[in-house]
């Protein structure tokens, strides 16, 4: 399809600081990333830390149901860039439900009432973009063919959908890293699946189906990356609005933790995808074919098939392209590097 | 139910050598294990090793399609104890297909059309007892309430026949090991299951959910035990009649794991089980809830419920009886008790 301008576009890239940019300016050799969110407070501590990269241009946040309803994530979404002092980034909406069924509804016992671990933010002026999430990704990768990460931290429901509106977006685009599934450990939302992809398993099917270059960042090497309870209050002490923020937004994210896993710590599910852009070489994947299970209580499950079964070409994953797996990390490292940013 | 006397049950477990007992004896503390089997180069292993082992005292095998199907599975069951010298051990056979669809088929690239690594045995000539397998499990446990053993090394369609028929089989057996399923690892059958389980996921389903002292002994730990190249080598080359039927059956199979998991060696998936009968200090279980999907390209997947994820009672899994998984193994300390006993 051909690209439709639209206005926000023309200034996405300048590396240009100007007044309304008092944060650090993205060099011109930044590379260029729209991050689709449902901040969630890891989604929070993901944005601020690539806010705080300047090997990253963040040209764009699409706003998801997922850690809360989009209406609220989308709030939280300006209340990040506001901290940040990035309110020249702009914001597009994505859908209220999944692609094929309704919102399994907030999980306020994990994220809080108001997705930020009930951080009580004061609420944000600014407004969104009039495109919809999906054209908004396509017309952001269209504006420069080949350049753009696409980056998901949340359900891929508006990847999903900008890919069957706009079918050339798989082209168009550089590469997709998605926050989500589980290859060879349980799940965390259920026993078998992952919190995002479990909040849209259609849609993940679909994602990683598409012929393009795609990493899953999942809970296999995310659960190994810990924040030591001593690194969160070290980040929350930051005299910083990042440190500010986090102080308020991390304490009941925290204790979900403890209670749940039985760790002085915090799981950096989404953290670990900023570090995945910003020092690959930390991670370890494997190029499998990749199903995402849409039936029975095994819904939400993400299926590789890594080739050494009875049957040699099991019907499911034929003719599937492959998905870069993270399976291994070096969990020290990119904790470190978590901190590092968060505490600049 | 009322226990229904039949004829071979009197003799069962007497410790006396007769004439028709030329193998050596079972002591009367032998702990007695009915064995449900799909032989199966690696049934026919784990077979021998329990009549090599004086700990245990086999009271009967009952056939079950799976590597093969029933006819040639009870084929080889009587083989196995013409090897071993005990054809006074009776033989039940039971199901030809699951219980709710078809026998999805052999699987001759992995034990051969004969089900015995192409060993091209010659055929027996014994006869089954007249009881079908799932009356035959019942029987045998309630002729000893609280003692029998019994194990699965196949589908487990012959035991979910025999708690639907005869519900107090459930209190009259002992404990329950099944050969099968695939807790935290990927499945061998499809990408999703293992084999055994993938066979019959309903009946494994309910089999899990019996309320019952039942141990799982899945890809988990049989996938780390390896016999290695030499030591087939050892086993194969024995002067005994295990020996020689051995080197008739592994090779094929050996083939097999060479070609698909690029291994000079063999798992010992039914091995293990006959060494966890032995040495249970050799294996690290987890007490968890266990459901089987029955749906979706899952199907045949084993899936426990951790207990950690954001829904903390997960209705699948809710009010089912926990199952001992294992998911630890001293794979050296095993494989050294599979060749010690198959050497003897």
């Amino acid at each position: 399809m051909r690209l439709r301008p639209v206005p926000w576009q023309r200034a996405m890239y300048s590396p240009t600081v100007t007044s309304q940019n008092p944060a650090p300016p993205s060099s011109s050799s930044a590379r260029p990333v729209l991050i689709d969110t449902d901040p969630g407070v890891d989604d929070a501590m993901a944005i601020l830390m690539a806010l705080a990269s300047p090997e990253l241009d963040v040209v764009g946040l699409t706003t998801i149901f997922g850690n809360a309803a989009t209406d609220v994530t989308t709030r939280n979404a300006f209340s990040l860039l506001e901290t940040a002092g990035r309110t020249d980034i702009p914001v597009a909406v994505g859908r209220s439900n999944p692609i094929a069924t309704d919102y399994l509804g907030p999980v306020p016992q994990v994220h809080g009432t108001d997705g930020l671990g009930n951080a009580s933010l004061h609420a944000p002026q600014e407004q969104p973009v009039e495109a919809d999430a999906a054209t908004f990704i396509h017309d952001t990768v269209a504006a420069s063919p080949g350049e753009v990460t696409v980056l998901t931290l949340g359900p891929v429901t508006n990847l999903a959908d900008s890919i069957t509106r706009f079918p050339d977006v798989v082209d168009l685009v550089d590469r997709v890293v998605v926050m989500g599934g589980n290859a060879l450990v349980p799940g965390n939302a259920t026993p078998t699946a992952e919190a995002n992809i479990n909040n849209d398993p259609e849609a993940a099917d679909l994602v990683f189906g598409a012929d393009w270059d795609i990493t899953m960042v999942g809970l296999d090497v995310t659960q190994q990356v810990t924040l030591s309870g001593a690194a969160i209050e070290r980040i929350m002490a930051h005299p910083s609005p990042t440190g500010t923020l986090l102080a308020k937004a991390i304490p009941l994210y925290r204790s979900f933790f403890e209670a749940t896993n039985g760790i002085d710590g915090i799981y950096l599910h989404d953290p670990s995808t900023i570090a995945y852009l910003l020092d690959p070489a930390a991670f370890t994947t494997n190029p499998w074919p990749l199903r995402v299970e849409t039936e029975g209580f095994s819904r939400g499950k993400t299926w590789p098939n890594l080739g050494d079964t009875d049957d040699a070409s099991p019907p499911a994953w034929r003719d599937r392209p492959l998905v870069n797996v993270c399976t291994g990390v070096d969990a020290i490292q990119v904790a470190g590097l978590v901190e590092e940013r968060l505490t600049r």
